[in-house]
């Protein structure tokens, strides 16, 4: 079997309607990418996977949904309009800007090839600007939100009070964050408009080793859960010296890209200094107070970060594979059922009406409750690795057979076995391999 | 019944967790709204039965998601960098500004309260701007996206190419747009950041009444579907000289708000005017080539355009009622069970462990497919008022006879009529009634 390279991912995702470059047609957008037919769906699934375990089949986690833009008092007091830069250098010759950390490894400008002479390091903030209100030329510059943890903080008070949730519990995210990167690259790996899903969990201080543990074992059960390969999974301990100061524990869970071992999520008990920080600077009382003992205290913080597209990603390259098929090769994307963009296809051997009239019906009873394709273009045999290529566990074909027996073939994806069924036993037949698999 | 205000909404989602204003610590941010714990999970559900109507369940439908962030270019080709503008003047006494056609109804500044003496109409464009890039003092200007229309129409091509669809086949989109609006309010009506929910159904030019009269149905079906009153919903023929340029028809669907008859929906026929100027703005191709007559032509465009926001509005709208029960007054959202934040609700009588230890168990078997809240504070007739007011379906309550019968009483929302059962049958009970109803 052979490497799976970021170039295989990037040509089936653009061949088969995953992902495209954002503006293409115009040359493209800075390293932004647009989710096609087949991407939205897995996307989808991932984002309602993660909302399903961490917020509605739990009872202690409530879901939340804050604004892009918020207040700039937010990042004046979480300190991102002070300290959220990055270090810019600029090359003297072809006035290249690069991040000094990168652009020291390389001993020629990236854009002009001549040897660096470089300016000295400058300050950049990473946050996006814009302005808010038709006082364009005076107006008040409001952010992206370069995170959506923030919003999680800022609502504390309105969020405990309305959910009359106790300690322990957890206010969890998903939404668009964004970061004006220098240099974004390796696909969706890192770009400057991303999603995040961020889950902000309130704990008594005194527990913060057995939630950070429940946790952790949490975002290593839900990579199994998306079928990521975890023997490419690392725990990256982050030392003592490294860590923000209000941290006693991060650790960074790393996978092994192709391009490098490098972030895929992060966990990071962070007391109360975020809290602290909201509190102070808006002068409003973020205390819990605690039923039985009366006691008032602000709670302390377990952070579990996910990145949304690395989720998808990690998924893509671990699911991806190429086998040997009596001595043709097919590709095949391995992804678990609940995630699939399609989870059964209807394929009518021919184009013909007899088989038509079968095979619509079918595919449309099956959509009431499964996501499903329709193809008719092409042999049989192009038309199965192109299911396996997009991921797609079941292949139903409808053949000339089924007009007289009203029986047919459903093909498993990973073992490629078919078998020969009543056309109306079908749908119950793949509901329940579904409901058995998630 | 006393009338539904948007006082009553507005206070309903604030103390019971649907919607919150954005920022609020910091004194709001610019008619931002936050959706809370229970405000999530509606729009999470509206989005979702959107998705399963319009994507899932269609044959002809496919899904994409692009940047927010999208190459300049596009908004320079569809005319929204020159013309996507509000006029704007202002006031000489206190330098208030304000959209001249509602400042001109005005007798007096809104702000400062002086007879208005204004300025000449200037032009505002409304596209919010940003710089992408490390060279923000030189940095190319970017927008955030007004619509989410673009992104379909600019993907063209690659989702035509990739989805091997044939016409006529729509392709739909959920998500942020953000507009500057000079004068945002009537809480979440119109908002500068905002989700929409939008599909191209491309088209032969020959059939385009054929489509627009299906389109019709759909959304009014589709307004069914979610609840919304539809004695309060009319459709407004815009008429000719009314109408863009390039439209034969446009109907928008109106809703009577709190605050008076204004949009809700869009229905417009766009002919290609948008794929023919992306064509001629970027110099690709994109014609379609008939697959039996190899005929090459520009598709033309129906555009069924939602916004989420004002679905929500609609749907709270109509499902909020003041009942009397019994001399007593009861407010309940009568909400779709697709839609409701919670399908259910397990309400052990007491605190009690051997109360809780059959009423927990209950309640995480239930999340396993169903949204479920668990609530045991104060009596069991206020908890069944809460519920009633966050618009859940069902309640089930655990008894001290449920320890010896092994039953449980389940109440259900709109006739409050309760009915004892085994509570090993409830899952199955529970879930055959929501079957059923989506």
């Amino acid at each position: 079997m052979s490497e799976v390279t970021m170039e295989k991912i990037v040509e089936l995702c653009k061949r088969r309607g995953f992902i495209f470059p954002g503006s293409e047609i115009y040359g493209g957008m800075a390293n932004t990418w647009d989710f096609g037919p087949l991407g939205v769906e897995l996307k989808n699934n991932i984002k309602q996977a993660w909302w399903r375990k961490f917020v509605q089949q739990r009872s202690d986690v409530v879901g939340l949904e804050s604004a892009l833009i918020m207040n700039p008092k937010v990042w004046q007091a979480s300190g991102h309009v002070d300290h959220f830069h990055d270090e810019l250098i600029e090359c003297k010759e072809c006035h290249g800007r690069f991040r000094s950390d990168e652009a020291e490894k390389e001993n020629e400008c990236p854009l002009c090839g001549a040897k660096g002479s470089w300016t000295e390091p400058a300050k950049f903030n990473t946050m996006f600007k814009t302005f808010v209100g038709p006082k364009e030329e005076e107006a008040d510059t409001a952010y992206l939100r370069p995170e959506t943890a923030q919003g999680m903080f800022v609502d504390w008070p309105l969020v405990a009070q309305t959910s009359r949730q106790r300690l322990p519990f957890g206010v969890a995210q998903i939404g668009k964050a964004f970061r004006n990167e220098i240099t974004p690259g390796n696909f969706i790996f890192r770009t400057r408009e991303f999603e995040q899903m961020e889950i902000e969990y309130y704990i008594k201080a005194e527990e913060w080793e057995e939630h950070f543990g429940m946790w952790f074992k949490q975002m290593h059960e839900w990579l199994e859960d998306c079928g990521v390969d975890m023997d490419r999974v690392h725990d990256h301990e982050i030392p003592d010296g490294e860590r923000a100061h209000y941290s006693k524990r991060t650790v960074d869970i790393e996978f092994e890209w192709p391009f490098g071992r490098k972030e895929l999520y992060g966990l990071a008990y962070r007391g109360d200094y975020d809290l602290k920080l909201h509190a102070d600077a808006s002068g409003r009382d973020f205390t819990y107070t605690d039923p039985n003992t009366g006691e008032k205290f602000l709670p302390h913080v377990i952070e579990p970060s996910f990145g949304l597209e690395r989720t998808l990603l990690a998924v893509l390259l671990s699911a991806y594979k190429e086998e040997d098929v009596g001595g043709e090769q097919r590709t095949v994307l391995r992804l678990p059922s609940s995630l699939a963009p399609y989870q059964v296809a209807v394929l009518p051997l021919s184009r013909k009406d007899e088989l038509t009239k079968i095979a619509e019906p079918l595919a449309q009873d099956l959509r009431k409750s499964l996501r499903c394709d329709y193809d008719v273009t092409q042999s049989i045999g192009k038309r199965y690795r192109r299911q396996d290529e997009i991921g797609t566990p079941y292949c139903v074909t409808v053949d000339f057979d089924s007009i007289e027996d009203g029986q047919a073939t459903v093909r498993e994806r990973d073992s490629m076995k078919q078998e020969r069924m009543a056309i109306s036993d079908i749908s119950g037949y793949l509901e329940d391999k579904f409901c058995n698999n998630c």
